[in-house]
C-alpha cells in the first residue's frame, strides 16, 4: 500500500496526516509547541522544538502505516508541506540559530513599517513583492533586527524560515519554495527572484538567502540518522509544497475565478485565486504564489474567533456557570443569545480590532469599538454585533478583493466559525452570496498531499483535488435580513475611516500606561 | 411663627418644602405624576394631574405648619416656585387645554430643529433668545405643532408653560417670569420682550403669549375655592420665582464668577452665573435669566445617571442577584467594581450619548460608543469608562463655558452622582478643580424661598443665601490620576467630532427598523 504524509506546520503545533492513495485519512497526529510571548508584541517559537515535533510526528505516522499494512508493504510515497508563512530565523556561518523563529504574529517591527508607509517606499516595495507592509513580514523583521539587535544582524550569515530550517536539518540544503518566498517582502513576484532593490534597502545579500525553487521541487536522500529515527526510507520524496494560506484555498477547492475561501479560526482571512500576481494600488491585499500558475490574492485579518472569545470572557463571564450547569458549550450559549436579536443588532455596530488589524486597514494600532448604543441595546445586541462586526470586516476585505480581481460569486467557509449555523447565515447575508461549508477534513494537509501527487507525476493538475473533496452544505442569503446589512455596511465602512484617525493616539496611551504598571 | 413654602415643579413629581424663617426644613412632600411616553420620542404630562399634585402638596404643608405651631400662629408668608423649563401647553379661547404639557424631554420636533440649524437661521435666533436650537424648546414644539398637528395650531389661542397654567388656574392671570420666558426660544433676552421676528417665523402673536414679569413678582388674592382646599389665606403671596436650572445654581451658592455648579441626576448640567446674557458664537451654551441681574450660562446634558443605569441593567444585569445576596445597592457594587480599574480605564473611552445629546454637541441623533477596546479590557473597564465618559462629556461642556465666560475655578456638585466618592474624585481629576459637595438639602426649594424673601423685602440680595447654606465636603484633584485624563481628554474631544459624522445615518436606521417591528 502507498501512503502520503501531509504536514501542516502551524504556529502553535505541527499536524501530520497520513493519507492512503485514495486520499482517505488513515491517521492524524498533532504535536504542540510553545509560542513564546515573554516580551510585549513578541511571538517566537523554538526551531528545535518544531524540528523535534516534526520528527516525532513522522515517526508515529510511519509506525501507523506499517501497522496498517504490514512492515514490508508500507511505502511512504512522499512527505509534503503546508507551512505557516512569514517566519524568520537568523543563523551564523555554522548554521547555528542566532534567534528563535520570529513568527508572523510578532509585531515588534511596527515602528519600521510605519516609516515605510509614511514615505511612499512601502507601497513601492509592496507593488514588486506582493507582501503588504506589516510587521508580520520578514522584510520588517530584518529592519527591526538591524536597528534593535545589531549584534545579531552583524553576525547573521543566513536568513530563512521554519520550513527551510527543517529542510536544511534533514538534507543540508538551502532552498525555499516560491510560495513561502512570496510572503517575505523580499521576493520579486514578477521575476521570481530576490528583489535586489529591497535587499539593498534592508542591507542583506542574495548569498544570505535560500535559493528559490518551485512548489513541486523534491528532495531525496535525507540524513541517515533521521531516516533511522523516523523509519522513513532515505530516498523518500520530500516535497517543498507551499504556504498554508495558498494551500488552504486549494484544500477547499477554491481555486477557480470568482470563488473565495473564508477562514475564521483565531484569526481569519479571505482569499481567491488568479492566474498571475495581482497588485492593489491601495496596498490592501496580498498576492502569494501557490505555484507559478496559481496566485492567491487576499487579505488576512487578525480579529476572528479571538474576538468572540473576548466577548465570551468579558461580556458573558457571568454566564459561564450557566453554560456549565446546562452542560452546553459556552460559545453555543452565546450564539443562542445572539440569535434572539434581529439581523443588524438594531443598529449597533462593532469594529473588531481588539488586536490591531491587518486587512483591510493594515493598522497595528487599530482598536475595537461599539458604535450606535441606545438605551434599547442589551448584552444580547452586543454579542450579535461582535459576530456581525467580524464578518463586516471580512466583507470590507472582500470589497477590496473584488476591486482587484473582480466579483466573488461563491464563498467556501472553513475554520471554527463555519461550525455555527448563525455565523454561516450572517456571512451569507452580509456577503449576499451562497456560503458553502465543506465537510470537515484536513484541508491544508490534503492540499499538501495533492501537491505531492503532482510533484510525483501522478496527476496532471492540482485542479484534480475536486476528486478528493467530500460533501458540502450550502447557505443562501435571505432578502429579509440581507437588506439590513446592506444599509449598515456603508456606515461600518465610513466609520472605520473616521475611527482610524485616533488609533495611533489611543494605542500610544495604552502602551505607555501598560509599561508604567 | 412665619413659614415659607418652596415648590419644585419637576418632570415626574412636584416637591414642596416647608421652611421656617431660619430656612430650616420643617416638612417635605413629594407628589409624583405620570410622564406619558406612549409614542416614540413623546414625553408629556397631564396639566390637571400636576395642578392636583400641587394643591395636595400645599394642603399637606399648611396642615403640617398648623400642627407645628398651633392654628392661630401659623403664617405662610409666601409660596414660591422653581419650575422645570421649556414646557408648552396649547389652550383654546376658553382656556381649555388642547394638548397635555409637552415637556423639555419630548423630542418629536427634531426634524424642525435640524432645518433651523442647517440654514443659518437657528444660530441667528439663538443669538437673540439665548436658547439653543433643540427640540426641547417651545419654539421647536410650535413649529412641530404647526406642521404635524395643524388642527391644534389653528385652534390655539394661548400658549404657556406648566407654571403659568397653575398661576392662571389659581389667579386667572396670564403672566410668565422672565426666567421661564428666556427658555422658550421666543424671548429676546436683551430687550426682555417677546421677539417679534421669531414670533413671525413661528406664526404666533404676542397676544397668544403671557405677559413677561420679573422673577420677584407677587400675586395675591387666589380663588377662594383653592384657598379653602389648601388652607392658605386668600392673600398669601405667590412669588413667580424662576426656572429650576437657574435656581439650582442659587441653591448651592454658585452665583459668583468662576464658580460652576454641576448636577448629575437622570440627566445633568453645568452652569455658571454672569451679570448679563452671554452668547456663544458656536451655539453650545444657553443663557437663561435667574433675574435681570443674574444670567445663568451653561449646558444641559441628556446623559447622566440614566446611562449608568443602562450599564447596570445591561452590562451588569448578572450582578443584580449578587448585590441582593450581599444586601447592598447595585450601584454601590458597580462603583466598587469600577474602582478596581486605573483612572483612564486603561485607554477605553465611552461617549455617553445613549439618549442623543444636548450640550455640548446638540445632536438628537447622537449615540453611545466604546472606543479603544483591546483584549485586556474587562467589564470593570467598561463600567469605569461609562462613569468617566459622563464626566468627560460635562468637561467638554465646561470647556465651551470657559470660552464664553472665562475660567471655572471651583465646582459645586449636586445630584445623585455627588453621593459617590469615586464619581467625585473622577470629576475633580477630569476638571482639575476642587469639587465641593454641599450637604444634602433641597436646593431648588431653598432657592425659591430665598427669592420669596427678596420679593417680600426681607433681604436685600439673593447673595444672602450663603447664610442658609450648610456644611460642605471638598475633593481635590490628584496629580497621579489627573495626568491620565489630561492625555485622554483631547482624544475624547476629537473623537466626538469624528463619530458625529455617522450619527444621523445610524439613528435613521434605528428609527426605521424600530418602526417596522
Amino acid at each position: 500500500m502507498k501512503y502520503y504524509i501531509g504536514i501542516d506546520l502551524g504556529t502553535t503545533s505541527t499536524k501530520a496526516v497520513l493519507f492512503d492513495d485514495k486520499a482517505k485519512i488513515v491517521s492524524t497526529v498533532n504535536k504542540p509547541y510553545e509560542l513564546y510571548r515573554t516580551e510585549p508584541d513578541m511571538a517566537e517559537e523554538d526551531p528545535n522544538e518544531i524540528f523535534e515535533a516534526l520528527i516525532a510526528a513522522l515517526s508515529e505516522l510511519v509506525r501507523s502505516a506499517k501497522e496498517k499494512s504490514g512492515v514490508e508493504k508500507a511505502e511512504i510515497a512522499a512527505v509534503s508541506f503546508s507551512s505557516a508563512m512569514h517566519s524568520l530565523i537568523a543563523l551564523d556561518e555554522s548554521w547555528n540559530p542566532l534567534t528563535r523563529v520570529i513568527t508572523w504574529a510578532d509585531t515588534r517591527a511596527v515602528k519600521f513599517t510605519e516609516q515605510l508607509k509614511e514615505t511612499g517606499k512601502g507601497q513601492e516595495i509592496y507593488e514588486r513583492t506582493g507582501t503588504p507592509i506589516h510587521p508580520m513580514a520578514p522584510l520588517s523583521k530584518l529592519l527591526w533586527l538591524r536597528s534593535e539587535k545589531s549584534e545579531i544582524f552583524t553576525k547573521a550569515k543566513h536568513y530563512l524560515g521554519i520550513k527551510e530550517y527543517i529542510f536544511h536539518r534533514l538534507f543540508g540544503v538551502n532552498r525555499m519554495d516560491i510560495s513561502i518566498a512570496s510572503g517575505t517582502g523580499l521576493f520579486n513576484i514578477f521575476d521570481l527572484k530576490w528583489d535586489q532593490e529591497v535587499l539593498d534597502y534592508v542591507g542583506v545579500s542574495v548569498a544570505q538567502l535560500p535559493e528559490p525553487v518551485d512548489t513541486y521541487t523534491i528532495e531525496r536522500g535525507m540524513k541517515s540518522e533521521f531516516a533511522k529515527i523516523t523509519g522513513l526510507a532515505e530516498d523518500t520524496a520530500f516535497v517543498y509544497g507551499a504556504g498554508d494560506g495558498p494551500l488552504s484555498n486549494l484544500g477547499v477547492g477554491a481555486i477557480q475565478t470568482g470563488v473565495a475561501a473564508i477562514t475564521i479560526g483565531t484569526s481569519g482571512a479571505i482569499r481567491t485565486v488568479a492566474k498571475q500576481p495581482v497588485i492593489d494600488k491601495k496596498g490592501r491585499t496580498f498576492t502569494y504564489a501557490l505555484d507559478k500558475e496559481h496566485w492567491v490574492i487576499g487579505g488576512p485579518v487578525n480579529n476572528g474567533g479571538d474576538v468572540f472569545r473576548w466577548a465570551k470572557n468579558n461580556l458573558f463571564d457571568a454566564e459561564k456557570a450557566t453554560a456549565e450547569l446546562l452542560g452546553i458549550d459556552e460559545y453555543d450559549l452565546l450564539t443562542a443569545i445572539a440569535a434572539t436579536v434581529p439581523a443588524g443588532s438594531d443598529g449597533l455596530l462593532f469594529h473588531p480590532y481588539l488586536g490591531g488589524e491587518r486587512a483591510p486597514i493594515w493598522d497595528a494600532n487599530a482598536r475595537g469599538s461599539f458604535f450606535g448604543l441606545t438605551h434599547n441595546h442589551t448584552r444580547a445586541h452586543m454579542v450579535r454585533a461582535v459576530l456581525e462586526g467580524i464578518i463586516f470586516n471580512l466583507f470590507m476585505v472582500s470589497m477590496a478583493l473584488s476591486e482587484v480581481v473582480g466579483d466573488l460569486k461563491e464563498i467556501k467557509a472553513t475554520g471554527g466559525f463555519a461550525r455555527s449555523t448563525l455565523w454561516r447565515q450572517i456571512a451569507a447575508d452580509i456577503f449576499e452570496a451562497p456560503i458553502t461549508v465543506p465537510s470537515d477534513l484536513e484541508s491544508g494537509a490534503l492540499a499538501a498531499m495533492v501537491v505531492a501527487k503532482k510533484a510525483l507525476g501522478e496527476i496532471d493538475s492540482i485542479e484534480q483535488i475536486s476528486e478528493f473533496l467530500g460533501e458540502s452544505e450550502s447557505y443562501q442569503p435571505y432578502p429579509e435580513t440581507f437588506s439590513n446589512y446592506r444599509e449598515l455596511a456603508p456606515i461600518f465602512v465610513r466609520l472605520s475611516r473616521q475611527l482610524q484617525t485616533e488609533y495611533r493616539q489611543i494605542a500610544d496611551y495604552q502602551r505607555s500606561h501598560t509599561a508604567k504598571k
